[in-house]
């Protein structure tokens, strides 16, 4: 009778999900969430200043291994950013030097790639190059408040900042109140600030996550671009839309690219279904049915290949430049990323090498070969079309049909730009990625018929008003 | 022994949805599902002829409630749309006034909201104003009757109807086998028709569940266009797609700005392990690991501010306009939300502390200051290039480059208005929602490079033919 | 006692998920897999080489039901892709006539269709003309050593290639090192190859899964497109992204408009939770609380309809072709369905009474009927403004203001083009499956405002220009 009764109990004990869903959602199993030391004087006062970082630790796995806010925000002796917090000495802006206590192969992997050096690669260029010609240090604070990266990267004329050419024609760069903003709130928001701490330590710059954010301490990078704080969840940093925050838009839709994919199209359709938090180094074939971003350009898949944060490790082609090129040496075979671009047709091949060993654990060799295959022909056809393209625009120059002064406000350096900046790569990436639509239509059609078929005509137009004006 | 066969029988009752599931999908547990009452002949007949729609009651809250079809369909007595439907008296348009029954303070707070009123500040606008200026009550049924909204919109040459100029040059325009019917199925899709109840008690403007819907009993709005009918569930009304329906595209992409931001990222990865029926006033930090529209501009989230349905109360920039200003005072506060748009300073300020209220929760202060200062400068930016670009139409019009009669219809025109209507407002909202490609490459450089280049060389080309012919 | 320490026991056991799950993740239920025969030589090798297909075979109602890889993967004996493998007689390209073998009636119904079709009907049509008029079969291997369909498509300068034109003026079009490859990894990876195997036994055209690929047996079609090997899962053949594959982009932006739609914001909404496995013919409105793509253009949904792979069968309207005609006849009913596209009254109208069968199972007829009325204005429009647009490219040739000698390669052509193949698609299919944004704003406003008033701009400084330089 009392076995009876307890089985009952029981039974009714599985019945409780079901009841407690009563109002037309299935339950769903709580996530497990780690206890809070009330001793702990950060997490009692932020519990109630700013609850959602509390909680969104409380699910991470530091939380579970007892890893609280002081051992990534108690500053080190030389970052500037350091400073007094409520009794403690504390930073808002942990680097990578903060997470290589822990994960210190992890970040010099990533020191080494583009992604770390994408703030000094992209707007902040031309700061650089001044510091360097000036003797200075660039990734030093004092060098930024001397020269300021951020008024550079406002006011230079340059195809680096496409609006800028326009923007001096129509005078507004020059005006003290155009702030040319965009510049923050677009381009650093992915490849970051420079952070500089000011006299009463607050901060320029700021608050920024870009991937190669330079920051106070001088290191480069941003940690939580991918593994958003303070979960820091694997979870996270291997599913597509966390590339796809920076990945994407007219000149380089990756995330667009992998959406229409094959790969892309299996993630929608099962994703949720796969395990996503098994350890680095054994997520494989078992656990996915397709690869996503990361596990192609990062993971140590399937135990076949070494993990990367390098994300360029596994690339053969540059497709982001005018001309596609075999890989850059990376940050730590050159002096200087930004001043140096060594293309390398031996790492490039041993990258390729690498990025198979990936595709193989799901695909024939000859599948694998023959994608390849034509793929390299797509880049080879785009770089022919760009010697094209840049002829024309030297010859309109040569024909004083366009002025070179300003080098970004005429139409034929406009669509020049639009070529290889925008659709010339999304024609590469496409075909790199399995993206068809985005190699054909918003690629090569947008460069050829579209771009290159206005470039032509609005050159003809220039032709024949050049010609009747000197009659 | 009946006890270990007992608890053997247990086991092997756990083992079951393992076992249904052997054909390779994890089963998921049946969504909880209300019973239908046999004696209510609306679900009865409806069962049979559009299962769908009683699936969908079934699994609502107000199934379990016991809120069945008769309470919201039975007719308003003034309401034109009810009639008699197999001896009943039903509407098939439950306007708002019938969800006041038990959501009062909802539908308030709707009705003073841009949202209630956006077909009259959208393509209705003609109609409305030549109703205020001939004295009668552009609400009623007679006053539609007599005008034809529909037609009006579909006839008038105007940058809100911006195909019409180019239309009205072919000559289709006045065509009457052109009916300009993107009118309805694109503008009155999401803004709303007017519905008007015929002689014959047909229904014209219909179906449609735009949110701005003018009803037959003179109510503005649809509930349903977030509330989908017939679950009307508030976890579809917190997802972002809910709102994407609408805003989305060139002229408001809100959904793909907030697809490529941290939080929408976020949202991505883990979206679907939060908690999305937390009861109203409840839903906060502990539920969701990032905000999607609703948490910011709808919810009272986290208990820490009111949950509004006037989704313009936490903003401080009307972002659409050509030139962007504070906020406009709501319909509660003006005489009339179409004629009278009043900029208000202080309650545009009062909005911004009530969103900061909701970003405080997960970001320090300094973030919070930091980021809206950086929005801030852009929207400054962006009104100094809209007063260059419109000083050179006005020019263009002084100078006989364009011709003022046809406002629509020139090519200076229209980049003229892709400037303000949509890379202008891209530039500005990518920037207010934390997506930088948005607010860079479709906004600012859309608008200065690509637009703005093109208008001042099409300029140029016009003034070049303009003297050859001249001469 | 021992019944009591059974139950604790069970207890316990039922506690053991939520502890596994201690690192921040709600623990899944491990999705279930077939065992694999020891004894299958094929599996053990594969295995080892490519655990990727294995695992997913190992997921498939296939693997449970004892299909493994010999099942389909055994060379027919007239395939001539078939060959020796490890001692097996095996083909890397099991056609439709495979699948057929269990599938007879699924595999005839996609005969009939344009999917199966797409590569004759697209790319590969001037290969198939003139194979036909050299009176040679377009299906067999023969012919296609003869011809290279592959080179036809990169050569030839025509509309179907729309890059051509401008290539061709460029003279890339010409050289043997322009490979023009955005044929193959942009046409072909949607539309399909032709697959031809060579002397040495390996394949040309490889690898591909395009919906029309014509495969070394001669048949049409690849069922992998939308059923993934090695999965071939129902689930993700219902999902919308799978269609959304290759039905995106400027030129049918199908997924982008179901996106937008209500039915698809449902999808987003609560999509998860719905019965995606449910069997053929009986899936219905218990088990989805919206459509997807396959809901109404394949499934026997609700059990109201006959399940179909003609993915025409239920449609009206042709929304492709220059100016939009009611559906043609399937290949069942014509003898050529690339030479011969016979519209059809008759067969048109029963497909929308299809299509109506699966919206009334949702939707009261008025909505119904009212819909389908709205859209079948915007198709009349877009004939309507279609026939202006191409008067007007023909009052240009006549005017000698392009010329008609390369049809692809002057900015009227050009809008001329992007008229009936970008916009004025957008314009019809976003009215089709309620997308308004894509009707309006990417549709017409797209096509009137924007490439009609480029077109009408361009032609006006073209006509100056002609009459400046003749005097």
């Amino acid at each position: 009778m009392k076995c009876k009764r307890a089985v009952i109990l029981l039974l009714l004990c599985m019945l409780i999900p079901m009841g407690l869903a009563a109002e037309g959602v299935a339950e769903k199993a709580p996530r497990p969430l780690a206890e809070i030391d009330e001793d702990d004087s950060c997490l009692s006062c932020h519990q109630a200043v700013s609850p959602g970082i509390v909680q969104s630790w409380r699910l991470s796995k530091h939380a579970f291994a007892g890893i609280s806010c002081a051992a990534c925000h108690t500053g080190h002796t030389n970052d500037p950013s350091a400073g007094e917090h409520f009794g403690f000495n504390v930073t808002s802006v942990p680097s990578p030097n903060y997470c290589a206590q822990c994960h210190a192969e992890e970040v010099r992997q990533n020191s080494r790639s583009k992604h770390a050096w994408t703030a000094f690669i992209g707007h902040l260029k031309p700061y650089y190059e001044k510091a360097r010609s000036m003797g200075l240090d660039p990734f030093s604070q004092e060098t930024a408040k001397r020269l300021d990266p951020d008024q550079i990267a406002k006011r230079t004329v340059s195809p680096l900042f496409p609006d800028s050419g326009v923007l001096k024609m129509t005078g507004l760069l020059d005006r003290p109140d155009y702030e040319h903003n965009n510049v923050n709130l677009g381009c650093a928001q992915c490849h970051g600030t420079f952070v500089v701490v000011t006299e009463d330590r607050t901060l320029k710059g700021w608050p920024n996550t870009g991937i190669g954010r330079v920051n106070p301490d001088g290191s480069l990078g941003s940690c939580s671009s991918c593994h958003t704080r303070h979960q820091f969840s694997v979870e996270e940093a291997r599913k597509p839309h966390t590339c796809g925050q920076c990945h994407l838009g007219p000149d380089h839709p990756q995330i667009e690219i992998y959406e229409e994919s094959k790969h892309g199209n299996i993630y929608d359709a099962s994703g949720e279904q796969w395990n996503w938090d098994t350890p680095a180094g054994e997520w494989g074939t078992d656990d996915i049915d397709a690869p996503t971003c990361a596990t192609c350009h990062i993971s140590g898949f399937g135990g076949q290949l070494e993990t990367t944060h390098d994300v360029g490790e596994r690339l053969y082609w540059e497709l982001q430049p005018k001309r596609s090129v075999p890989q850059w040496k990376n940050a730590e075979e050159v002096e200087d990323l930004v001043l140096q671009r060594v293309s390398d047709q031996k790492s490039a091949e041993a990258g390729r090498v690498k990025m198979k060993t990936v595709c193989l654990q799901c695909h024939s060799s000859s599948w694998v070969e023959g994608y390849f295959e034509e793929f390299d022909k797509v880049v080879n056809d785009y770089n022919l079309l760009w010697d094209y393209v840049d002829q024309l625009l030297q010859d309109a120059y040569a024909k004083g049909l366009a002025s070179k002064d300003n080098p970004i406000d005429e139409l034929p350096e406009i669509y020049h730009y639009l070529i290889w900046h925008h659709s010339g790569r999304r024609w590469r990436m496409g075909a790199a990625m399995m993206g068809p639509d985005w190699s054909h239509w918003n690629g090569a059609v947008d460069t050829i018929m579209i771009n290159l078929g206005s470039m032509q005509s609005d050159l003809e137009m220039r032709e024949k008003l050049q010609s009747l004006e000197s009659k």
